[in-house]
């Protein structure tokens, strides 16, 4: 079927393929048989041979970015006539259905195949060549009117779009999962921190009883600790939107035209409404993966930050009558097969399960990253699977935890209250007015006697009843606000 | 329906629940709406709910290892009367579901979960509890006559049954699956490197040139690698093999008869074919990880052996005429969407990104494994699930690299003869004749004039063309066999 | 003997205690007896006693850092009326002396003591106190007239003023070493990658021969990943800057008056140069230390880098006959003990193992990070030795590496220049005109063969010899400059 | 001078060398001036100029081993006539005192090396032939009658003579040190928990009530991770057991007469008094680090069973009155600067951090054990040192540990007793009475109200008071002896 210019009309048709069986694809090397009913070509079921490896996809979010990735370069390729208009229009249509996640059931592969990506992205190029071949009415596998190579994949190399779409990727899934719920999280224990900050209590170092703060004080702490891992977040996106795209092969730009690198980021940043822009030096776009490396990094700082803050929750609330017990955490769940009643912090646990898969998965991407060689490190599903996979259990473990359990979080003031009372360390504020080896040597007498710190400071002569019950306040010993003294 | 002694006939009935819409379940804290068509109860439900987090499901091994705890439970309390013996084969039948793969579709929980695995116990519990009551043609949701808790769990824990669970499906993927590849790819290895027992080449140290050595050798030492870390998985097993049941909640047995650990251990030891004992200490079983920490250990020394067989692999192969060119490895694939003819080590990437996944997998283990408190190690979810997953990997990876790269190898006889003439290390056998130092400055000549060793040895005054002719012979330069001098 | 004010005069006399023996010293425990010749006290002694363990002392770099704390606060306490001035002068005396290294032989602490450091906040309080005492005159041990506790840690707290030291330290070492010696590395490899780019060499992708491109522009990324290594280690210091001093124990400022926080950000800002200021949560800064967590992550991406370049210099250096040998390394020392005029990348393979510590160094840090429990993280001694450690390495390395292999490294133009000829994949040039899987098919015929790339293009019958000598133009295939197409 | 065959006379002096300034020395590169106190010659000296990074020397274990490794070839170079009966007796003399540390301040090489450990040997080749040149009255520098090559360095490489150092040195320090101390400390452990066996405390899974145990069952489980901890460092010397030496340059033997590998390793056996064997296989032994890496995983074990331990004790020292409270500590040094009679678990934390760092090195020596390429690894600088470093800081740190915090722990049976009596799991012992359901019920309910567990499970009806006091008997519920039902 051919249009008024003598060339195939696009059609409107659904996604997919009405066929059973399979169907003949080839490549240079030859002929294969895949699924009829599926988009992908030959060099698509080549890796489904060599690499069924684990259960391990290539993860979804790849293909969707890069089919960005393939639209921008068509739309590049349509304006400075690298193709005819309608090839690329018939890519763009195949590539927005890509974006769109319609096609996603046609990307198979797993992550351990060739480190460059290549068969992913020829894995896309062909389900692109074969879904336009199918809207301009040609034939599945024949690669004509579009070919895989030398139209879908115009301008381009694995070695660039890859870390195109590595890039886009992982911008993507931090601005609209990862940093939103990260932000939901430090918001709702700000809340919790201002509405307790009056809330006096014990504090701990060492684990062992120290001087008074604030609940809210404390809680302002994770607050902080979340809001420096989001500013660190924020700011490692700064080498992701930098692009290989342009740099083909070997970051030559061999194969692609003067200019191709800066059209085709502009498209990019179009496209996604992100500030991509054309990495300036593309030997290190192609040959490093350092900006991903930064990226994990910033991830393993949020698992970091996340692990003290769901540990100090758990043992806050450890008991409920022979720990600490000043928190109570929502009851989600029945707690034990054999021990009825219990209740345990599990919405903290998957957080620190989760923190310590990120910090591993942050230790492999490092390693990965240093294992580049010349033009290209060929360490990159490894790295992408591994960022992606970490940014995903990080937002959706923050919304659960935020969700059922920190919000619900109450306070138990009885043994807060209780524990206040309690603590020697109160001592440190008499340390100013009797000088801190007396006051040493009250606390340790009290300690050895089980006393009371007041019972034990006037005994000792070094002060006396109105000037402590004037001075140990524990509600005057939290300071003002949260910027110390 | 009711049997001759006044219960509930086992009936033979396919897996399977005919129904739609939601079905109601209850636990201690009310009722939860779950699939009518799914065996799973209420504690499951609470826990899609409250875990819904990335895309890691529990991996499939562990239920059916699980599947062999209950039945040896069962077993074991039908034998001491702890079960009646028409409740017992009741869960019996349920659990050979279980371990036959024909329960899968009905565990569905997330790895971030609760870190003592109580959910997943719970759920089998709550499956093989449903199953085992519409056997027994009871209704569904209603405990009776075989309940989660009183009845699948009886006489144990998630505390103690998690963990054997744990160790039954580590043992089993090593013995199944990860030491035959290993086996299989070693074997391949001492294959080749049998035959090619006398073709000498240029041995390197620091990637330079050194002294000859023959590529069988060459390959021997990469297969010997490969025995030891097999040996070393093997050994890992003992730790494996000891197994928590009979401490219940916290390794005291409480709730358990006298005998329970000794005899659950037999039963599992007969189901399974593999020595399981009980573990002499339940306060360590339960309260760490330590044996699985060390089983990961010995996976991550396969991992290590692995990358540097692959990377050497690669490296003699590349080229394939600027690069060492020693080796051809099979052409799988086209390897580059925009160099044509191009063809890449893949199978020798996928492995060395295998073996850094599973470097990494390992850090996390031990990392978590050092997070016990107390008569718990609330980390297993994690641990359990890259312990499987690197197993998996490798096993897979190997079977991959193996069919598709190390089989199909052959050496390129041009390349390995060009080089080993041209090697100045040839020098080091004049070293004894001559000294070090006179043999240095004869290297360092030619190094410097681009001559050939001989006529730099000649010109040096040193030796005479017969004594040269006579020493340096590569072929009589590679000693006899593997074990050195 | 005392000033005219009726209080000591601080007395100009050396650093030194002349005295054998031992010396009594006491705290709130009792009495302990110390060298006579040092000026450390009791708990400093008790420390050396109770953790000597292995050879790892508290890096020198720390207690320095410390001095620049301690003369600051008592700058503030001086101004603000919290100690006389003419204590105050004595401890800034002794600090500026501390500053100095005139002090470094009186921190002998180990690195694995008390998690919060207190150890050696107490060394620096004692030592600086001894110290004051003997300018002022008086006696050794007395604590009079400046006692440790009372007058040198006046307002302050192991708590906030450790990580403050640690923040000072890592800050001045960064900037006193490591960046200058990354630059300096960075602008070698540019010169080398200016003077180199026009030299075609053959790329190499997957190890394998690839497209050209020039000597300069691989130079280049390897100085792009240094660079960006370079600003994220410079931005990393923007959390360094914020200083917990003023959180005193808990983060609430007990026992410091109001303002000190700023006061002694700002002394210590102008002592230092650099744009120090107060943090602006106290709990944050005290309860994580999750700022130096991230300024590790930029030390690791600079061994990342590191890691990828030494491998690309060796591998590119390898031979010198039976290797790539585009490289020619300057030739430092004699390489094997038994092999004569061998050498090796000796330098590349210390950057290398370098890479590898940091890499691993870094991992300890995050862990360590997310180990903090309440208002503090016990885990500082271990991360500030490993963060100095690495940064250490790195910067030293970094000088060797250029001073004694990068600045001397040179090209071997003969090897280089027959290499680009040898690849096949020059067919890429012929891509766009003949299309991908002709291309291809050429590629593969001249790999069977044998062949030259242009016999067997001519011989497909798919370009004639004028065109293949036009298109198949080495240096026409670099492209401009190093920003790709 | 000249003994009665006509050789040197063999004399006894003292090690030292009594003169000042420089003093030359040569190799195949020139001269080099050493200092002339100094037996080093020109290559270390080379090294130090090339290589001073940080201040990271190579442990002075392995140049002990090394003179073992020297002594032993020594001995078969006189046997089987590879050397004069008084070359190898004059070495044998010098390599007595590398042994018993008289040579130390010889060896003053940096880690961050050439990666085969080739200056290293060079360095203890250099000392022993100036030394025994200065023992049979030659010039020193002058390479006679000993030369460090051809003498010292008799039918060894750097390559197979540095591994055999290294595992001689790893075995040493695990015998010596390492082993003593775990053994010490799980004794000393193993009295706790027996002395202890019948005091019953509140039991914690998840950091929340669970039912109970006693002390000593707790305390039994830490020792059970201590001995399995112990027995896999023992069976990780089997890997160690191997020696490369033999192999000499690749792994061939070349130049080493037919037997050395076997003779020396029955020698090095013989003056050891340990089971060392020549490596079956010479390439594996020279080519991959990986019995180092298996048994830097045996240390991370016993750091992953620390960490754990440690953890515990303070947690069940946190207080003391705002804590868990159950354990008391040994007060070893005041704790804090600021907060008056305060005391830390210095110990433990200490443990913890020594736990992280082997965990955190055992990682680094897994990923420099994969970067072997050929026939050589070249990381062996990196992994010797860490896992020196390793084993040293686990034995000082246990033996510290032990010393000044297990010993001296006692119980506090007020917070114990108290606590037990709390705990609303103790329900658990009534649900094989009443079902898991209702006794769920029972515990939600005191929970709810704050009642009593009795209380609620009278006024539940399900159970009558004289049942409930006859099953809910802590002391009943802890089982017999430590291998649970």
């Amino acid at each position: 079927m051919a249009g008024q210019d003598d060339h195939p009309v696009l059609r409107d048709m659904p996604v997919g393929i009405e066929a059973t069986g399979m169907r003949r694809e080839f490549d240079s090397m030859g002929e294969v048989e895949v699924p009829a009913d599926r988009y992908w070509g030959a060099q698509t079921q080549r890796s489904l041979q060599h690499f069924s490896i684990g259960r391990d996809r290539m993860p979804v979010e790849l293909y969707r970015a890069y089919g960005v990735v393939k639209k921008a370069c068509a739309l590049v390729n349509r304006e400075i006539g690298g193709l005819p208009g309608w090839k690329a229009d018939a890519i763009i249509r195949a590539a927005d259905e890509a974006i769109d996640g319609k096609l996603d059931a046609h990307f198979p592969l797993f992550v351990w195949q060739t480190g460059s990506g290549t068969q992913s992205n020829m894995n896309i190029n062909e389900v692109l060549s074969n879904r336009a071949i199918q809207l301009l009415g040609g034939e599945l596998g024949s690669q004509k009117p579009i070919g895989p190579n030398d139209d879908v994949n115009k301008s381009q190399s694995s070695n660039d779009s890859f870390p195109a779409a590595m890039h886009v990727a992982t911008v993507e899934l931090i601005d609209s999962r990862l940093l939103p719920e990260l932000d939901r999280l430090a918001a709702c224990i700000e809340r919790k921190a201002e509405g307790w900050m009056g809330v006096v209590k014990t504090g701990r170092t060492h684990l062992q009883d120290a001087v008074p703060l604030s609940v809210g004080q404390e809680w302002s702490g994770w607050a902080a600790q979340l809001r420096a891992a989001q500013k660190e977040i924020e700011r490692s996106r700064e080498g992701l939107y930098e692009l290989a795209l342009g740099g083909t092969a070997v970051g030559t730009g061999l194969n692609a035209p003067k200019g191709f690198s800066e059209q085709v980021a502009k498209q990019i940043a179009a496209l996604t409404g992100k500030p991509f822009v054309t990495a300036p030096n593309k030997f290190m776009a192609q040959g490093s993966l350092d900006a991903m490396v930064r990226a994990s990094a910033a991830l393993r700082g949020l698992a970091v930050a996340l692990m003290k803050i769901a540990n100090d929750m758990r043992w806050l609330a450890s008991g409920p009558r022979c720990g600490l017990g000043e928190l109570k955490l929502p009851d989600n769940e029945p707690g034990s097969s054999i021990m009825p009643g219990k209740v345990n912090p599990t919405q903290c646990e998957a957080i620190v399960m989760i923190a310590i898969q990120v910090i591993g998965e942050d230790n492999t991407v490092a390693f990965a990253g240093s294992q580049g060689n010349f033009e290209l490190n060929a360490m990159r599903p490894i790295i992408i699977n591994n960022v992606l996979h970490g940014a995903t259990i990080l937002a959706d473990g923050m919304e659960k935890f935020r969700t059922y359990s920190v919000e619900g979080t109450e306070l138990n003031r009885d043994a807060i209250d209780a524990s206040i009372g309690r603590s020697l360390m109160l001592v440190t504020a008499l340390a100013p007015h009797i000088g801190y080896q007396n006051a040493a040597h009250i606390a340790e007498d009290a300690a050895a006697t089980g006393d009371t710190l007041r019972d034990a400071a006037l005994r000792s002569g070094k002060i006396d009843a109105d000037t402590f019950d004037r001075i140990v306040v524990p509600a005057d010993m939290i300071g003002h606000g949260v910027a110390g003294a």
